[in-house]
């Protein structure tokens, strides 16, 4: 099994990290797709290696697709390759989690109209309008999506995430 | 159920955030203990509160004893309390869990003799000079003790962290 984050700089650093060693503690392979090859950094300076372009990815071999928040998902969301891998696990059903500022990319890729769903409180305003039905709770599972606000919920998060993937 | 986990300034955010958050997914109890009340603030800039100052630890309320790394256990090594309360665990076969320089505070309770264990490359000598059989491998596990050496290697150390609690 095989899990696709996508981040970018200045992402929350434990709302990568904790889901990136939590997927692999199951022996999950975990693949981090950005913009660039490199690396990205996160606001607290932790360097997470990228393993693949957004081009490079087929969203076909992934079973779920994480979207961590920070200030990364303002650029993640300009990205038409993110926006369409995005749209492609929806299609297929496939879990998605997205948490703080991550819910941005699916706001952009007109995914959240009619969900149930929960994002950082700055974000909440956008997630309405864009339709969205926001509840203000530590993790909101709306079928295959899987939202939380900040990191403080990260263990919701990850308990909702794991179940998604019947583990 | 409830885990310890004691800390200090300087803590390798990540060795202490990543098992906070993984105990908690458990629905367990995570009581962070330190020198002083207030917060600890981790070298990335983490904050986490402290629920209790050493003294006010009593090692019968937990199952689980979690040491992480960072510069902490420079400091958490010098106080007579938290080697007593480490010395506890292991005279009551209870799971520690310690990485990358976490293992300094066991070295200081004088637990080592003989048993095998990993730590943060700059510390293996030490670890062996107090007795240790040193592997370098990303995650040790001799009866009731968790070590392993670096952030990297936490998927390891939760994996083996959580089967100590039968979990």
């Amino acid at each position: 099994m095989k899990a696709l984050i996508i981040s970018a700089d200045n992402f929350e650093d434990t709302e990568l990290l904790v889901p990136y060693y939590r997927l692999k503690e199951e022996g999950i392979e975990v693949v981090v797709a950005s913009l660039n090859h490199g690396a990205i950094t996160g606001k607290h300076g932790y360097e997470v290696p990228v393993d693949k372009t957004l081009n490079e990815v087929n969203s076909d071999d992934y079973a779920i697709l994480v979207l961590p928040g920070g200030a990364a998902p303002a650029d993640v969301r300009k990205e038409p390759t993110a926006l369409d891998i995005t749209r492609d696990f929806f299609l297929k059903n496939k879990p998605v989690a997205a948490i703080c500022h991550g819910p941005q990319v699916l706001i952009s890729a007109g995914l959240m109209k009619g969900r149930r769903a929960t994002c950082y409180k700055s974000v909440a305003d956008e997630l309405k309008e864009a339709g969205a039905i926001y509840e203000d709770l530590e993790v909101v599972v709306d079928a295959n999506l899987v939202t939380s606000r900040q990191p403080g919920d990260l263990p919701a998060f990850m308990r909702e995430m794991m179940k998604q993937l019947g583990l």
